[in-house]
């Protein structure tokens, strides 16, 4: 029963400044930069100098921390966090930074990534007489390292860790020290950046950009860094194994601008827009790419080929969440809601469109169908990722990608499908090549979602918890 | 340090239903009708028939509910709460009910009143492992009830409530069963009504009237009550103490239409100004009361002594939270804030002003200095209650009425400083007599604040610690 | 066609101060202080010195500033109004003060009241090309004003206020002079006060004692007040008529400390109340009023006939508008909203209920029942006004009283229709008795919706229209 | 003096329907396509079959109309309106359309442009007895029609576009008919299309697509189209004069899936670029374009000079209006707002950066910096329009371009101050051949900003004042 405790699947973005005096305003301009990680909720921690604050809400950041005047919140020391989650509970209990008081002091936790071995280590907490108020993972692990009464300290957090299977990057924050880990395969990003004085720890280093600090180097797999008014120590809390960094941070997550294992994003994307024009080119008149993460892919393709990239797609920046939807009867009108075809620039026109890649399917349609509305002649579908056969258990949302087209059908049929004149995808190979300069332990990617060979060992029972959960929820598309 | 994490001094409502299809939202207008108990939050936890599930906020019963769907809380069985707490931690943590999850299912509390053991309670479970995000006392019951792993039941609420010291109620519910209880002595008020085949638990009947339910009978000091679908099940955690019901819910707490151990507020509060009037009659032309909860005392003491009862002191009911407040300067100049003087009723008569209490004495002289301004020849103050003289650790704000005048001075300067021609209190046997009908172990009130004779004892350094606590905080006393 | 351009009917307040640095804040506090007047909209314009700058909107007083900043609006001069309107359009454009802005300077106006002729000078204005944008009076008055291009003066306002026939009062304010008037027959109040150096106008009373200002005098039935930094001049723009002040203004309309003609509002209501216990006394063993309007008069009545005033209804001070009404089948079963009955008090009582008017009869009803319900063994319902038969077309909302039960049924089927043991309403002659000390040409109250004798010749067809109208709308009776 | 009062300078867009069942709703949806042409405010009046009724707010589409109920506003004929003002005047009374009702009916109106005479016009019209309440043209031009009594027809409104000099487009509503002008230069854009039965008229095509329209045909230099139940009819109100679009629409102003005169924007944008390469080619790596306008023209340039086209500056799709803006401090330091570069692609490179004008000079300064501090090795700053020298009187907000830079300096001096390395602007020649296939009486641009040749006749004094005003206001170049 009771999906909501389980807690799998979480993208999200993390943030933390040590050591500069507007922490908390920082922490917001960081959290913004990541926005597109999670838009579900947001929060900050601060230590005042004294003890730990939170401030946390529903929503946006820009929604959550208008509502907060940092002032109330000054301290040198903060953490963050911006959450997207595939379940249900959309409940403040569920939003990070957790923050737990004891008479001894605080600690606040935040987390992006999934543990897989929660589901049994609650269970064990709870026979112990443990309880628990959030379905988060992260109180799992907030429970383990205080197990007993112990104190907050770099070894009570390795053993916890030790304790926990999964695919996750953590911070932990006391009033004395912020700890900062990721899981030994590396399967998300964690930075290191500086400040002038201070230390930013961050899931992705627009997040640096953002606030004016210099890169300075990734948490490794299975590392624990500890920074305090002593500076930054680090430790191994595990083994480190092979790098396995997830995929689709390259194919759409992250942000363009941000670099991932010293890899810019923008320019892998553009990589496998090139790949792909290699590997499955078009006889077509023009190159465009579905808004926003399919531009850099369309772009390469079209450099590549050598054809006109256009701006054959329009997507509107005014949808918010104060958008009135067309009813149904408009829809079937023509009435457009975020995306929108250029008919000046499609009409007549054999396209080739880049998309990051399809999931199941609907989207795709929709947009082939637009664009034929718009009088394309021909459209060529190119996607500038390898099929999506297998669910993600370590975090991305694959829940939602659950009708997965191109596990149930051939490449006759998603083309049938979805109406274009012919679809490609790009190989795993072409994949790897784009982001992977040279294959070592330290550059590797997780491919689990197209090749079901998963890093981290799931539960005897994954695959059927999944199937579950999936029918009730889901990620929305987007609109068209 | 860490004011936050003891979580004394909670005045609070707390109302449940069991068995009517629409629980959710008669708990909306049961809080409602108990609003005045508590302004700073509340929340709603219902059993929708496989589990709970809560929604709380920050605000008014209005603006928390007014975001939530009923239709998205179908159930037969809810609990609900509304907050008033005097320490700084305004958060959305400490909202009740406090909800929690495990594996085996889902408990939800709600609390009115305080522990007096609770910060070394906690101490000893924090010892042990336990972590909390509150500062709440209803999180250490919590933790108590489900120590080592036991289910929830009457048999471990029951061992719980033993290890605690205070003066409560509580409602715990699970997704079986509802429990209600009351400390030993009876400090707070609870009450059990029906509606229809519904049982209905609330803090004041005021709560049954505005639901159209049928007073049963009050929950009894050292009563546990079980409430499922079994119908209701009694049992003794304690032995019974002398019922010491607190006599500031008669003074100025509850609502007029409650009553109160078979005693009707309104009623007991004409009692006290008739008390007042016998005990200390005042030469003067018109008897007017300071709104809102003077005013029973005002007319009662009117009727006693034969003089007209006049509206003189309006109270300006849109005076809401966005309420612009006048700047010193304008202040200085005469504008006038939530209650104004009525210059054509004042002017030129010896008043008779009554008020329930006196606290820091700061209001008593700003309402004694509108009615001299207004042309009053007279002003003769009379207090409805008993001289407060010290604090309150069972529930009660008097934390707020730390600066107590009575406890500083005599009569006399009390006269002078606020400003009056003459200053009475109703005496503590006039109080007993306006409510207490009968004295048995069944009827009696707690007078501790004005005898310093505390029925429940106190932690050793009880007093030390609310003299810290009280020099950061303090609830208003309202805006004249 | 087109009822919103007839625009009768506003019960409304209007404010003006001249000469204080604090102009707008202060005009605030002042429409606050008289928010009962009007809660559709309000409005302010201040004169900066140089030029009239307006802000209005939909809602309360503190609705519409709280999105103010005073430090916008830097001035001296301001004038401001709260709007109820009978009729459908709560448009923004109705609000007032309306600003009108030429290249020779601005010009404000805010009115309390009606036009009787203003359908006939509309029609007329248009047909020499003038353009609306409101369906407010205060428009026609406007263009009657600039008309032919003049100036606005005292004399040009003099010339447009002769035009028109109605029950009003104006304030007019240009960059140099605000002006103050009332209609010939003084049939709406408008007081003159000090706070300083500055002048106030108000249509209450209770507005200066607000802001801390002086009673200085009544605007005079048909004068016209200038007031600029020279000082007050006065004219007189029309022949002195018998006065004839609103009487529903001192029976329900205005604030208790209100004095309107040199009579304060609650000793008019109670000395109403004494009157009726005199012409109708009845064997009963508690007098309660009905909240808020009520509680004046059933004090003077309680007095008279020597019964204790009880507080035998609740008036939820709560219920705002995000208040969640309890559905039909909720309200059936015993969900109360707006008043509840005090059992405790009622029980096993016979009560004299006081009530200031009776309209339609559905709220005296539902009253009546709810005490029964309650458990009162009698219910003597006594009026603290005559019975009202007829519209008023000056400004009260007496369209809404469209169904008037006294109209149309006999006192014995009144009492069977709402379900009380007796009824009885004060005479006309108590009315009169109990607020005009003593009839001269100064002292004397329009009773038209009484009898009939309307003191402002109406439209041939007033009745007809006012027929049609109030098909559609009507002021909500409250809800108990 | 009062500047509010002449309202020249208005950037706006407009929309209108007759004939579908959902008028209003269509109207938001075509209003929201051309969001960007106006942020300040927007309406819509629809006209429910027997009157015109209104809705209008200030803010964004989305705003303002999430407080309407679509369902109460039925009716089969509307228009609307998007408003961006360079006056300081955002007041919800000069949000269009302007609504007016008479005895006779109701007239709105929405306009795109500025009328040249509105002042002196004006001023006449005031002295004749009109007053008005917004400092709109619009204002002007509904007097001007009404003028003596008139009645809305296409006579009076050919009569009154005759008094007027100006570059304007206009939407007429009444009960019977809808009215859509051109100004005989046609130096704004209007368009007519078809959905289904219904016809429809906007600013840009972009809104057509929106609604899944058909685009019908654009509206004539100096036609007067009427739309009613009888179908379109049409009439020539002026002589056709040369077609002088205005440039600026293409360059940065309309949407790149719009087409204006059967030009595509995007498509001319992309020419620019190429113009823009074969003039003024740069020695680099990269080619880069300022989000979001300049895409275009960047990709055409990279195209043209066969460079790669890269992501090199990324725009923060979450900052909105209650996004908290760094503090001086925190952006010396660092903190960036809008605009980010991307290290990852810059660093290293020669950049050629695209921009589609310079004004005051100063975004582009920072566009620059930010460039070289995320490493590039030198920036070549290529501007796809002609340097501005001259101030726009036709409603293209060129007072806020006040301090031309391109007016004040040379080439050599602008590429000090921007601290670019090279700087070049695209010819005149090169604008209009990428715009203007075949220059015909049909087809033609407004340069009046970069030539100073000015189409419609400026008042005598124009320069003057828009001096005066500038000094005052000025929309802001966006942040960086």
């Amino acid at each position: 029963m009771q999906a909501e405790i389980k807690g799998i699947n979480e993208e999200c973005g993390i943030f933390g400044i040590w050591g500069h005096e507007k922490a908390a305003e920082l922490t917001y301009y960081g959290l913004h930069a990541m926005q597109h990680r999670g838009q579900e909720g947001a929060g900050v921690v601060v230590n005042d100098g004294k003890r730990l604050k939170g401030h946390k809400g529903l929503g946006l950041v820009n929604d959550v921390f208008k509502q907060m005047d940092f002032c109330d919140f000054p301290g040198e020391v903060a953490i963050g966090h911006v959450r997207y989650s595939t379940q249900g509970g959309k409940v403040i209990e569920n939003v990070q930074p957790l923050l737990f008081h004891s008479q001894k002091g605080g600690m606040a936790l935040a987390q992006n990534g999934s543990i897989m071995n929660a589901y049994q280590l609650r269970g064990e907490l709870e026979e112990q007489g443990s309880i628990m108020q959030t379905s988060s993972d992260t109180e799992v692990l907030a429970h383990l390292i205080k197990k007993g009464g112990r104190e907050v300290s770099a070894s009570s957090i390795a053993d916890a860790l030790n304790k926990i299977e999964g695919a996750y990057t953590f911070l932990i924050l006391t009033e004395k020290k912020m700890y900062a880990a990721l899981d030994p395969s590396g399967i998300h990003p964690l930075s290191i950046g500086r400040l002038k004085d201070a230390y930013v720890v961050a899931s992705e280093t627009c997040a640096f950009d953002q606030i004016g600090a210099a890169f300075l180097r990734e948490v490794l797999p299975g590392e624990l860094v500890t920074i305090s008014d002593e500076g930054i120590q680090t430790e191994r809390f595990a083994f480190r194994k092979q790098r396995k960094l997830c995929a689709m941070e390259y194919v759409y997550l992250s942000r363009p601008d941000s670099n991932l294992n010293h890899v810019n994003v923008h320019t892998s994307r553009k990589e496998m827009g090139k790949e792909l024009a290699r590997e499955a080119p078009a006889d077509a008149d023009i190159v465009i790419g579905v808004p926003d993460s399919s531009i850099s892919a369309a772009i390469g393709y079209a450099e590549e080929i050598g054809l006109p990239y256009e701006m054959g797609i329009i997507k509107n920046r005014y949808v918010g969440r104060t958008f009135i939807k067309p009813s149904q009867q408009l829809r079937e009108q023509g009435v457009k809601m975020k995306l929108s075809p250029v008919r000046g620039i499609i009409e007549g026109k054999r396209v080739v469109m880049i998309d990051d890649s399809i999931v199941r399917g609907t989207t795709s349609k929709r947009i082939v169908n637009l664009l034929k509305d718009a009088g394309a002649e021909e459209v060529h579908v190119r996607i500038a990722s390898p099929p999506i056969l297998y669910p993600c258990f370590y975090g991305i949302d694959m829940s939602t990608r659950k009708e997965l087209i191109a596990a149930n059908h051939t490449l006759d049929e998603i083309c049938d499908i979805i109406g274009a004149d012919s679809v490609a995808y790009l190989s795993e190979e072409g994949l790897e090549k784009a982001i992977v300069k040279s294959k070592t332990i330290h550059q590797g990617i997780c491919t689990a979602c197209m090749t079901g060979e998963y890093p981290v060992p799931l539960p005897d029972d994954a695959f059927d918890k999944v199937r579950e959960e999936t029918s009730a929820s889901g990620r929305s598309e987007g609109n068209v």
